[in-house]
């Protein structure tokens, strides 16, 4: 079956194009296989690996990319071999796949690690589906791609609020369950922007006894509360903090990423037991810190990179549930070039989204 | 009702004490409580930590210091409120017990993180119990001291054997049981000295899948393939080891410590959702890296220090049953300047212990 559509998106052609310098072009995508899902898309999120990537931040990107991996739309062709339910019509979104081989028979993308498979992995964009062909991302008109990472959209939830959600979203999220947040739990989030709004919000949602949210000066103070924090830590301002704040929190999600960060601080604040998870992508290394402070406590350091499919429905059903809802900037699609020079300029408060008008207009979404 | 015998053992008097300049004196105990036991020393251990306390490396310390937590002998005298079962006449042993603040109402202490209280730390020397008086180590005649601490030494186990297990011993034992050493999981041990000795041994104890010790040099891998280990790496010897063992081991407990070790490429022998537990204790930071790696994998970082009474029952249980024996060099206490000397000089293999040889003939142990 030949699709009626063709495939056209804002394509960087080089380390450039992050300065705003996409050119709207047509491009192949993959050949159709029967475990894809076409999507026509109406809404696309900015993330900040879409930046990364067009400037070749984490390594070199593969020129011509389409980035944008916080997609919703219609599902327009679903193939015979699709397991999760979507069908065609199905309002739907497809999100960050990190690190998903697509294996059925891979044992690590079918543990309760799932999603963490490093066989093989195969980005929603910028990277090679196991064809070989090239994966395109949502800045653009279509996508398509393997159903693994396809979701439906819960009703409750609008277009606009749910795309950033699928990586920003999940990746604040994911953490948050796989520690524990909750009743009984008292929760720190480091950095209030794209990731940490999402982490107050969520923590907020889970019911934790305790959340605090921690970034440098006061500036977001207001919104912080707003979200839900009940109390508020800002380390430029407060020469005393670490001590003030000793041992009171048992998890810290860190989304924010620096060679200067206070890290020994934050994990003060822990408790013992504690837990300090990054998710904040450096590009470069985090400080060197003195072994005792894990040693004393039993904190444990780790890291989260988005998150699973399980992992993803469970947070829109609650999301759905509790009316969170992403604090989001939009942009018509044809404005891409202004949308990422105004997000690398910090401007998001908290996210960019991306709508391509003319297929809302047809879809009535 | 008075002691028939006097407190007498080797006490540093400042920092030169480390070099080998102890002086045998005697000093005043702590007023003894109805929760304290006295034991007649037999045998103690020296552990890293003497020297670390002798030298001021952790801080100043509050000479004079009678240093040494690695202490077996006979109780000889018993508070009527000891509640662990202790008798006169028992052959016991008294470890590190690190971070316990013997309160009975203490939440952290009464938790299964047991004696990770941060309260208030008492240490088996070089603190200060509740009452405000000192406590002095086991380089001595005489140990006075809470019995929170204070085991029975299972009849299987030899006193000499048994007298580093109950720092050295525990400090590798117990992150490999909070982390699940056993069938299935494949474990690496880094540095074969006096705490990686018994993480190799307590790993086979344990019945790992796997068993790798890591090492700079293969100058202790004979010994470490007599202790147990199935692997060997020589990380100075062999330049591709991390990509040869890259994500082949679930847990690796770190006992050396120091701001040049390979900590990245350590994080890369682990598969996804690994843990790396330092426990050898540092006096700088260890070195900074990037987060990547742990967000990729999921890998925890996090650190140990000796261990709970539970974990200590447990690790003499098993070690009797299992023949897990220190390799020990023994010393008499009246050398214990030399001891120390030849400890520093790196001459232990791999656990120096004195022998207080006028308490051995009378008590026939």
């Amino acid at each position: 079956m030949a699709s009626s559509y063709s495939f056209q998106g804002w394509l960087g052609l080089d380390k450039e194009s992050a300065k705003g310098n996409l050119v709207w072009k047509s491009y192949e995508p993959k050949p159709f296989d029967e475990t894809d899902v076409d999507i026509k898309i109406t809404h696309c999120g900015i993330c900040a690996s879409d930046l990364h990537t067009l400037r070749s931040g984490w390594g070199p990107a593969q020129y011509p990319v389409c980035v944008g991996h916080e997609i919703v739309g219609t599902a327009v062709r679903v193939g015979s071999k699709v397991e999760n339910g979507v069908k065609v019509g199905d309002r739907v979104g497809v999100g960050a796949q990190s690190g998903s081989c697509l294996r059925p028979d891979c044992e690590q993308c079918s543990s309760e690690l799932e999603n963490y498979c490093q066989i093989k992995q195969v980005g929603t964009y910028n990277s090679k589906w196991p064809d070989g062909s090239k994966s395109y991302g949502g800045y653009g008109d279509y996508w398509r791609g393997h159903s693994h990472f396809v979701f439906k959209i819960p009703d409750a939830l609008p277009s606009d609020v749910a795309a950033p959600m699928l990586c920003g979203g999940i990746t604040a999220f994911s953490p948050l369950i796989q520690y524990g947040a909750g009743p009984g739990k008292k929760v720190g989030i480091v950095g209030v922007g794209g990731l940490g709004h999402y982490g107050v919000m969520a923590a907020k949602a889970l019911n934790v006894d305790k959340l605090v949210a921690i970034s440098r000066t006061n500036s977001k103070k207001a919104d912080a509360l707003k979200m839900g924090a009940n109390d508020f830590i800002a380390t430029d301002e407060d020469k005393d903090w670490h001590r003030k704040h000793r041992q009171t929190l048992d998890l810290i999600v860190c989304t924010v990423s620096s060679p200067k960060m206070p890290l020994a601080r934050y994990l003060q604040l822990l408790r013992v037991g504690g837990t300090f998870v990054q998710v904040g992508a450096p590009e470069d290394t985090i400080p060197a810190f003195n072994a005792f402070s894990l040693m004393a406590k039993k904190i444990k350091i780790t890291g989260s990179s988005v998150g699973s499919p399980k992992e993803i429905r469970e947070m829109l059903d609650l999301f759905a549930e509790k009316k969170v809802w992403t604090w989001n900037n939009n942009y018509p699609m044809k404005e891409a070039n202004q949308a990422i020079v105004d997000m690398e300029d910090g401007k998001a408060r908290y996210r960019i989204v991306l709508v391509n008008e003319k297929h809302l207009n047809e879809s009535r979404l």
